[in-house]
């Protein structure tokens, strides 16, 4: 197996033990990226100079014995609405040009400070205004697309042209590509990860989080990114609380979920959802109860008022951080950002406010129903990776469905809800493309979250690189 | 002394050892509505005969040896958003014709659980949407206004019509009709009182707090109002923090304030306010400096946008309350309300977030200025009673002001920032109109602005009830 192959679990222990170099580990890295690049767009920006700097000090640092820990030396893409120091944060838009970040996100500053090495910044929907990334195809298939917004982090860690990566969730940005991808994303609960440094599209809705190949892994990168920081207002100022991994945390070794509550979801999450996506979940959700898990018909609440409020929520939230720009240099946006953009500007305060208090009712049913069992299991989305330019999708039933509400409808109960919510590959359709198990829980849940998707995960062979030369 | 002269924390001493009965001081508070509701029109509603039925029950228990607290047999005036199960909730409003609720609001429940004898409810302007209270006169002077929203719970306390009374305070409307009426009015810290049961203006502003005629009555009604209810979504869901009175707690009868940094405003809560006003909060603000008290030069951060954040707040979220009453029977509001109301539904979702987003900016800046301090000290309002009619103020410099945008000027940052205001009567004009100085502490910091008020109280002699038959 070639370093960029592995997982971040397996280089970091070979890093620890100086049987891998992190330099090997980024040559290897920088090698995938220039071989598969040219197939899949995932980055905007690959630092390849910096990024060998920074593996020959994490190479110096652990021969002398200073091991910080497991992103130490450990190659990772960030988003590009990330703000890495004296570099450009594009936001894949020309709204961005000449931009360059004086400082560190969070974020950023945090994986520096863990010792991960950044290799470069991936491709988003601009301003992460969308579900497609257009830019980046596919890494099973470059001819669909990549889902977005956090398309480039997911096709890049998909086709080991980064160990991990990281990316934005504001109606699924996370989820979505992780599950076209065949990779694992999380987002964290609401709060638990800082966002100063990070372009907001909707910033009671924005969550910053990992994606990854393996669950171990988002654990890992997780415990990194974790604890309060005042200069983003949502940030938690409190300890992490019971259930959140510490640093150096790895999910509990016992695959035995016996006690653990699954719930399954009897409305909403199986409506309009393709049957062999479907299929696959069920059969996924099958593992786990095998594995000692108790099954609970969970009934979702107040499901018809999802959309409604995630639109209403990030369509004027997203405008009021654009309304300059919307005024002065419209022309740059692309038309479909432009759109919404100024679809914003028409919106009432009574249907912002009656989202922000439809929200909180949400959010109560919720956590009612998170007293009854301790994870939901879902869908991640409701179909596999669509071909690129295709704009609906049409259901047994006949409703014809916009690809981006399609791809959004099953990801954003838990933006409104601040709940976290973890996306695991359960399997591939007829037509190859990857199907993603959505796992949702209970508020700083997240170790209860990371425990069952390591569980499912440790029931099925290792996963290889999406093969990405291969074009249909 | 007539029972209904008594101050809650005497008249509960003298319940407490027998030498009154509650019954005496009921049929003494209801002779004083008799006598004063024609000169003042403080009351919607006088529920005499349930009133002396609470009172033979509460007499019958403190017989038995069964005294519950400072609250047991006292009457008190609720405001007419308040619900009362059996009685209407008029909120002064032709809309409300044939209201009746059904349940107690947790305010009322929680007060008939201290064995509080309910007198009546009090007027308020329509909705709560006002700083004046037409149908109510000034306690001093009824050619002048009430002061509202709370104007006729502030007036019954000042003029012996209740013990005690609870008003609601959404941009000072607990604050501006104690000030104006010469008593006690404390806006707790947001979510530290629950508001279900009780009508909403702006839910993101709302308070409900005593109206006492003094501090330490304040802070026994405080006490009994305090605890999570689920049933308010802003209810806070923990335990009373340090600093927030306990049942049965009553200030620190020490009124040495030695180590108490009070601020002292540079900016802002000076700025057009009336001389003799400016004057009686500097002169109370020595006797805080002669207790101890060390003052301390403060600046008010972010005050050019109090006036935009707390309509640009308010406006809306009424408005969304009374969406369907004003297409089905806009006609039964007063035209000074509907006016506001139809002015929210013209407002865009960019403006009201806007607020939103400086709303947090401003609780953070306040939160670090009463890092530096104890408490603020300020005028609660720029000017006395005005007569009733007067629609504008002119200050020395030129500038014509609303008289609600006046009264509502110093009172909102403590609605915006959700910190604990606390209004002390400190003297009179040389027309006789009572003046008030506000407290501002920390959230939760309810236990240091009680004893600072305190403190400051005793060292003046006891005030008299207002001279309420007395016409100008």
């Amino acid at each position: 197996m070639r370093p960029h192959e592995l997982t971040l679990a397996t280089a970091a222990a070979e890093i620890r033990e100086r049987r891998l170099s992190p330099v090997e580990l980024v040559d290897s890295v920088l090698e995938r990226i220039d071989r598969v690049e040219p197939h899949v767009g995932a980055y905007v920006t690959v630092t390849a100079e910096q990024a060998r700097g920074t593996a020959r000090e994490a190479e110096r640092e652990v021969a002398r014995g200073g091991h910080r820990g497991p992103l130490h030396g450990i190659p990772a893409g960030l988003k590009d609405l990330i703000d890495v120091a004296g570099t450009p944060t594009t936001a894949s838009s020309r709204v961005r040009a000449g931009h360059r970040a004086a400082t560190d996100s969070t974020v950023a500053a945090r994986l520096r400070a863990a010792g991960t090495v950044l290799v470069g910044k991936t491709h988003t929907h601009e301003f992460a205004y969308g579900l497609t990334t257009p830019q980046t195809g596919n890494a099973w298939d470059r001819g669909r697309v990549a889902g977005g917004s956090s398309g480039g982090s997911a096709v890049a860690v998909a086709a080991g042209a980064a160990t991990f990566a990281l990316g934005t969730d504001t109606g699924g940005s996370i989820r979505v590509p992780a599950a076209l991808n065949g990779v694992v994303g999380l987002k964290p609960t609401y709060g638990l990860v800082p966002r100063h440094g990070v372009t907001p599209l909707s910033w009671s809705l924005d969550h910053v989080g990992p994606i990854t190949r393996t669950v171990e892994d988002a654990a890992l990168v997780l415990a990194a990114l974790t604890g309060h920081d005042p200069r983003d207002p949502a940030s938690l100022d409190a300890p992490a609380p019971p259930g959140t991994p510490a640093v150096g945390h790895r999910p509990d070794p016992d695959p035995d979920l016996t006690g653990v509550r699954v719930g399954v979801p009897s409305t909403y999450y199986f409506d309009h959802v393709d049957p062999e996506v479907a299929a696959a979940v069920h059969h996924a959700i099958a593992q786990l109860e095998a594995l000692g898990a108790r099954l609970v018909e969970t009934d979702v609440p107040m499901s018809r008022y999802v959309q409604a409020v995630q639109w209403g929520l990030m369509v004027p939230e997203a405008t009021a951080y654009h309304a300059r720009t919307l005024r002065t240099v419209p022309e740059l946006y692309q038309a479909d950002v432009r759109i919404l953009l100024e679809a914003g500007e028409l919106m009432g305060a009574g249907d912002y406010l009656r989202a922000q208090r439809a929200r909180t009712l949400m959010r109560d049913a919720w956590a009612r129903v998170l007293e009854e069992v301790d994870v939901i299991a879902a869908p991640a989305v409701p179909m596999t990776a669509v071909r690129a330019g295709q704009e609906t999708v049409t259901w047994p039933d006949g409703t014809v469905e916009g690809v981006s509400d399609a791809y959004v409808r099953l990801s954003a109960p838990a933006n409104i809800t601040g709940v976290p919510a973890l996306s695991v590959p359960v399997g591939h359709d007829t037509a190859g493309m990857p199907i993603g198990m959505q796992l949702l829980g209970r508020p700083f849940g997240e170790r209860t979250l990371l425990r069952v998707g390591h569980a499912y995960e440790r029931t099925q062979p290792a996963r290889a690189l999406a093969p990405v030369a291969r074009a249909r």
